[in-house]
This record gives structure tokens, sequence and C-alpha cells, in this order.
């Protein structure tokens, strides 16, 4: 007799192996799921670190910035620090953090092409002086806070593929990017690069591409005009697996290594990635409860103790969680309601669980990035804690 | 000569009248508008009171409940509090708020439909005991935790026309409904009513038509089984202006008094309503400063010191501010984006003003509801500060 499988069993038999694998080797986060107070996100300090040893292992010839803003956690930047990573900030409040660490400001960049102008301040200060820029107002901001620092313009790169995308907001095209850099020159500041985004978890290798083939281009056409580059920042897009599988480390650093070696004949003095979900993205899970139940219409609703607007905002761009829950049963498809008693606070449709009751703990896998950073404490229900292990 | 207005005269000049008015009547806001370090929302109490008691004058025999989910600010409730408002709220966290305040537990009721069990029992212990329900669950953990608590149901209304639209989550049909009141009259529980929500930012008085139609129907059907209601309560909705006017307050209880006239020969025993956005949107203006420009393709950018994730959310759900700036000069249209280097964090788009300076200060008008409440400190931003006057 062959059994054929539903949905249901490919989507909560994935969650089930990804739940089983991820606790099997971590035993702190597995004896604090059924004890924490709900809603906790926990995190794997071990697991972020051998993430970023992993990508060092298969780009060893790049350095890694990581980009504070996916998981700004106190312990996850000090075990970041730890072994040796650079960070990427985008204001005065991360800054404060990693230097807080001791981390050099050798080890920090900033690649946020618009900066408020007391932050250019403080991180000239405090000895940061490498900052994305992609207008000539940025460009004249910087000269006037932090003369002879080293910028690298944002270019823009195609970022279908991508589940959020980065290209609409920064970047602008070769010929203005090649303005810039010379304004930048005659302004007394030092051009020094490139930077692109290929967008965030970024499941398309086009796109990587695109931008390291473009991105040659443009270094050829600076040197024609007179400016020598020297880095070459690829930005974030290392993605991390959700409801389904995505590409490996692995794969994007063998690729990109080939683009690099194929466009790059003389590699850049300084080749700089910045992954931030890369690195945190399936280092966490957050522990939830189930508060409610409701039929509507056909609908089974669930209902869960925090929500979009205390963690889950990146279910609103897109992204598909994987959950679990501790019950055997068959399975049901499920709408999953947020705690708030707004509407748009829905965290996911087309779930397949066992029937939960009030009270079930509910795991959200993958949870490490863009989360705890975009939770308010809207409608008064707390964020959920950020616990390290 | 005659002279056509442009598209951006209309916008900008709508902007700057609602600005100049605004202002002309608040001598504290004006004063402050140029020496707050921004962001920072300024709020106006006398204003939200006048507007408080602006809804009692026109709906005399409705009681006001406050959706503190709007604003929390402590100064915002107090000045509720102190006009004789009730507060409806969803969470221990709000209830805790409200209840420093000295309001007697009377004057709250909490219509978030599902609920958890901490929060239900901390309510009923502090003596608020009513609540509204849409699913047999949710029925169980009040009788459970809160018994002979009074219980109003949560019926779907249509929410075509409003900004903010609220039927998806939550509210069942009419037989479900009076199904959950009985259910609940067998669980010790008191079935007192009705509920529905239009939808926030209701600018379709349609959308009345149909819920007080409606509900004067399931009313007798009520009846006709047996149970006797007493509250009518219907919801929020009241809307304030944007980007464009809206419906006056006067508009809608006009309209609404006529509805109850029609389809409620005896009125129920108490008529609720709980505006948020309808009493303190239009009494906060936030102050912002412009950190950058710069010019993509055909567009020009403006940058701000806030976005999306520090208080503009609601932009992503379609609100569209009124902005404006102390500047003379022609007319260009902007792009507005944010703080943050999340490309998402766009705030508006076709927004008209004079070319601002890196510095500048653009206030953003109706800023009073589901703004700071929203707000994350997302990528290490300061969420804007809330100042009362």
């Amino acid at each position: 007799m062959e059994r054929t499988l539903s949905a249901g069993d490919i989507q909560f038999g994935y969650a089930k192996r990804y739940f089983e694998e991820f606790i099997s080797s971590r035993p702190k986060i597995r004896e604090a799921l059924n004890k924490v107070e709900t809603p906790a996100i926990l995190m794997d300090l071990e697991g972020i670190k051998a993430r970023y040893v992993q990508i060092r292992y298969h780009l060893p010839e790049v350095n890694v910035y990581y980009a504070v803003k996916a998981n700004d956690h106190i312990d996850v930047l000090r075990a970041l620090a730890e072994v040796g990573s650079g960070f990427e900030v985008a204001s005065s409040g991360e800054l404060e953090k990693v230097l807080s660490l001791k981390v050099p400001p050798e080890r920090v960049i900033s690649s946020n092409p618009v900066k408020p102008e007391e932050f250019i301040d403080f991180a000239y200060r405090s000895g940061v002086n490498r900052f994305a820029v992609d207008s000539f107002t940025e460009v004249e901001k910087i000269a006037r806070v932090a003369p002879r620092s080293r910028v690298y313009v944002r270019v823009t790169v195609p970022n279908e593929g991508s589940d959020w995308p980065l290209s609409r907001k920064f970047g602008v095209d070769p010929e203005t990017a090649l303005d810039i850099l010379e304004f930048a020159k005659e302004k007394g500041l030092v051009p020094v690069g490139i930077t692109f985004h290929v967008g965030s978890q970024c499941n398309n290798l086009r796109n990587w591409f695109i931008a390291v083939r473009d991105s040659s281009y443009l270094w050829e056409r600076a040197r024609s005009r007179g400016l020598r580059l020297m880095v070459l920042n690829m930005g974030g897009g290392i993605p991390v697996r959700y409801l389904y599988e995505s590409l490996r480390v692995e794969d994007v650093a063998y690729y990109v290594k080939g683009l690099l070696r194929k466009y790059f004949s003389v590699p850049p003095y300084e080749l700089q990635i910045e992954p931030g979900r890369g690195i945190v993205g399936d280092q966490g899970v957050l522990v939830t409860r189930v508060i409610g139940k409701a039929k509507r219409g056909e609908e089974n609703w669930v209902y869960l103790d925090t929500g979009v607007f205390n963690g889950l905002a990146e279910t609103l761009g897109g992204i598909r969680y994987p959950m679990f829950l501790e019950r055997e049963g068959d399975l049901k498809e499920w709408v999953v309601g947020g705690v708030s008693c707004d509407s748009l606070d829905v965290i996911a449709r087309n779930i397949y669980l066992p029937e939960p009751e009030v009270g079930d703990r509910v795991y959200i896998l993958s949870a490490g990035a863009y989360t705890s950073v975009y939770a308010s404490e809207f409608n008064g229900f707390p964020k959920p804690k950020v616990i390290c292990l």
C-alpha cells in the first residue's frame, strides 16, 4: 500500500525534523523550551560563532562585518567579537553597543548610504572612518564632519528572487556612482570602493552574478577615470532556511568565489561582506504560547501570545516561519493570529499543525534575525525576551 | 489671467493651511516646534479633551471608552480620565496604566475577542468584568477565570471604505454569535450584547448602516431565543483628516443617531463606542529633521530622522500623512525615506514640498494615533519622544 504525502505532512514533517535537529545539538535550549516564560527568543551563541567560522571558512579572503541591525543583543555582539568578526552599524546606538565590547574601530564600517550627521560625527570621533554614500549630499556631509574618511559608493543591482528586496531605496546607476566618487575626491575624502546589496534572504544566485559582473565593469571604468579602487563590499544576502530549505552558505560562497575569479583578475585589496540574517537567522527559536482558538467560517484560527507588532513583523513582508508543536494527531490547516486586537496582526496562513489546546507551546524556528529588533510593545504586550544560551 | 492649481499646490496648500490652523490655537506646541530634539511627537492635551467632549456632545446617549492602544502615553490617559472617559484595554500593561490613574474599574471594558488568560484573571481581580468574545474557547476561558462576567459577542460587518480594515481577524456570523451567547449563559456568564467594528479610519457611512441594521436583526433574534441583550458596542471607526479631509465627528454622529432611531425602537440599555484614532489622531504633530537628499533616476528623495519602524508603521497600511516645511519656493515631488537602512522604510511617495535642506524640520501632521505605540528602536535609532503639552 502506498501512502501519498499531503501538503501538511510535508510542511509539518519538515518543521518537525528541523526542530528535532535544532534541539539535538543544543541541550541548553532544549532544557529551556518548556521552562522559559513566553514569549521568548532563545539564541544559540555557539551556533552563531560556528556560523561565522563557517562563512570565513568558505570565503577565506572576505572580511565579515556582521550587520548589527539583524539582532543587536549585546551577548550576540560579544560572541561575534570574540571570534574576531567586524561590525556594520548604522546609528550611534548600534556603534555604542559595539564599542562597549572593546571592538577596535578599525573593525567597524557603516554602510547605510544616508546617515544622520550626529552619527557621522560620533563615528569619526570614535575612530570609524569608512562610510557608504550614494548621493552628493552625503559626500558633503561626510566631508564636513569626517574629513579624509574613506567612502564607498552604493550601486543598484537587481533584487529579483530575494524575499526582502533592498534596491528600491538606495543605490545609484554606474555613471552617477563614478561622479559621486570623483566628487568625494574633490571634497578631500578617499574614494575607496563600491558596495551593492543583492537583497536580504537572496535565493537567486543570478543576482550575485549581475552584481559582481557589473561591479567589475565599474571598477575598470573608475580606473580609466583615475580612481584606484580598493574595496569591494558585497553587502548581505546569505539566506537561511524558513518554511522551506534555502541555499546554503557553501553554495553562495562557492558561486561568489567563482564570480570574483572570473571578473576580477586582480582581486580587490579588501573584499567585504555584511551578513546579518545569514549569521543569526536560524540560530534562534521563538517560544510562544496558544492563547485562543476560533472557527471563522471554514477557517481554523489559533492565536499566539506574540504577533507581528511584537517580533514577527517580517511576516508582513512575506517571511514564512516553520512552526512546531509537541502533539500527535491529524494535521489541520490553521490561520495563526497574533496577540493584539489589530487585524493586521496575522502571523501566517496555511500552516499545518496538530490541533493545539490553549496553553500549548508553539515553537517558531529561524527567529534569530529581524524579530526582537522590530518589536514594539503595541497594545501593552511585552516584547519577546531575548535569552542567549 | 487665470492660474491653474497643480496637484502640488493643492496638496501642499492643504498641509500648510492645516499646519497654520493647528498651531494658531496651540501656542505651547508652536513654541516647542523649533526647540524640541527630533524626532518628537507633540500632543495637545486640551485638544484631546475637547475632542472627547465634542464626541459626547454629538452622541450624548453613547458612553465613550477610549481605545488605549491608539496612544497609551500616561498624560493622554490622565487627560481623558479627568473629563470622565471610559477606557478599552486589551492587555495587563494597558490596564495597569489606566488603573494607576484611579479610574474606577467599572469604567473599563476589554473588547479584544481573544485574550491571554493571565490578563482575564488580572482584569477580573481588578474589578473589570466586561469582555468581548467571538469563540467558544474564549467563553470557556472567561467562565473558568472570571465567573459571572458580562460578555458581548463580536460580529463581522463589512469594512469596505475603511483605511485600516478590521474584520479579517475577528468576528463571527450572526448564527454563531447567538450560539456563543447561549453557550456563555450555560457557562454561568451573563451574555449582555453585541459588538462590531466598521474598521479604523472609516470614511464609508454605509458600513455603519449595515452594522447597525444587522445588529438590530440579531438583537431581535436574540430576544426570540430568550436572550435579553442590553449593550450595543459600536467599536471605533471615527476618522480624522490625513492628507485629505475626512468625515467629521458630527457627520458620523448624526448619521449613527439616525440609524439607531430607525433600527432600535427601544434603545439598548447601554450604547458604547471605542474611538482611539478619532480622539487623539489629529491632536499630535511629529517633528522630524531632514538628514539627507538624493536624486535616484528621475526621483527626488528626501530622508528624515524617523521612519516606518520608529513610528510611521501605518504608512505601510496606506495612511498618508500631511507634511509641512517652513520654506518658500517651487514645489517638487518627493519620495520621503526613513532613517534606517531597510528599504521597506519609505514613509511616502508623491509628496509635494519646497526643496528642503539637510537640517530642516519637517512637520508630520495627524501623528497622534498609532505612531509611538508601533515604534521600535530598529537599527539603533530612538523612538520619537512623546511630549504632552
